[in-house]
């Protein structure tokens, strides 16, 4: 039976991380605040009624039984169920480490252009974006673009010595936003990491992606997570 | 033969929940860094060096030959082997999820005294940090503090129907860093949330604590994520 995925409709976002393992995996899922239209203003409200353990935030997957919240929960039980990360305990926790640490640079790439307010306009803290986008590029960025790099391994070109997991696909995923969002720093950083940039164009062209990258289902980039302000890039 | 725990000296930081599962779970552990007379500013450097699955940051966990990064990781870990959390899947999701819950909001926290740059001296950054904490105190706090009050199951107190888990340690020592950091809002809030408040109060008395609570190893809070600035603080 499909899984019911729920996310806020119109971005990639979180949810996106979600998306590409259940889609490079094979696993049949629908993605119901898209298929209701849209309609996902209570999409936490109502679950929150419902269940005696819901989650705080979208992305959330119902799967046998359950409601799994938290991104990297939902890749953890995708990942040991459908065999998207290894299966022994060093690999499922290295590969878990690894996703939690993308998760930490996501919150932080969301953070530059609302580093004051969640809830309020990027244009009332544009002065203090500004700031944030500043110390982001030059010390945050180098930082964990540094430590991907040096965790993907040489001999297989992704995260463990084996095939792609679920974090490899993430981190296709964190590559590609910081590249919408930051083009100049991109520009001017990506050749400090080549392990890293090889990472992201292999998974771009993984053969069981190709039919989502194709279709209308995978959205671009716009005022989700990450979001490409000029004024908050330079190289 | 005991785990080796590293973390920064001096503070209870993010470490802290991971120090509490294991003196809750009687679990032998060295804490590195305090035995070594807290030289621990090349706490990461050596270890990136030396392993091909490094943390990005401490707290880790040296622990059956692995290096277990990101707090969260390393008590799903603690979790599963010392049966501090449910075994069967499904709890297991649970708290991690809660835990992750947790995670996100120890780091809004942290970011309340900085905003802009995390490299960066508070006072550098105290006209945003008094805009964020605003922000937090009026919109954030509530969300996650209701949340968490929802969550906590009437009959056991605690966040599954048994007893007290990893995540429930740590929902502990979120609410003692918010009331140390924001002591008249909490004063204000506390009334709201009754059963996370007598979850509090039931951790603090939990026997296997008393004797690490009574030590010198249960550093104080200070100069880490939870700080309080009187005038980040209002009700």
């Amino acid at each position: 039976m499909a899984y019911d995925f729920w996310y806020w409709d119109g971005i990639p976002g979180r949810g996106e991380f979600v998306r590409l393992a259940l889609e490079a995996g094979k696993i049949p899922y629908v993605d119901r605040a898209r298929e209701s239209g849209g309609d996902s203003a209570n999409l936490v409200d109502d679950i929150q009624r419902q269940r005696a353990d819901p989650p705080f935030a979208p992305p959330y997957l119902v799967a046998d039984g359950m409601t799994i919240g938290q991104t990297a929960n939902i890749l953890l039980f995708l990942g040991e169920k459908h065999g998207l990360a290894p299966s022994d305990l060093a690999g499922r926790l290295w590969i878990h480490q690894v996703q939690l640490t993308i998760a930490d640079m996501v919150a932080e790439a969301h953070d530059v252009h609302h580093p004051i307010a969640a809830g309020r306009y990027y244009e009332e803290q544009k002065k203090e974006a500004a700031k944030r986008a500043e110390d982001f590029r030059a010390a945050r960025m180098p930082k964990f673009l540094g430590y991907f790099e040096s965790v993907i391994r040489p001999d297989s070109g992704w995260l463990t010595e084996g095939d792609w997991t679920y974090a490899d696909l993430s981190l296709y995923q964190l590559v590609a936003g910081l590249k919408y969002a930051f083009p100049k720093r991109m520009a001017r950083l990506s050749g400090k990491y080549p392990k890293l940039m090889r990472l992201h164009e292999r998974v771009a062209a993984l053969p069981a992606l190709q039919d989502y990258f194709g279709s209308e289902r995978c959205l671009p980039f716009g005022n989700g997570i990450f979001r490409h302000y000029p004024e908050l890039d330079a190289d």
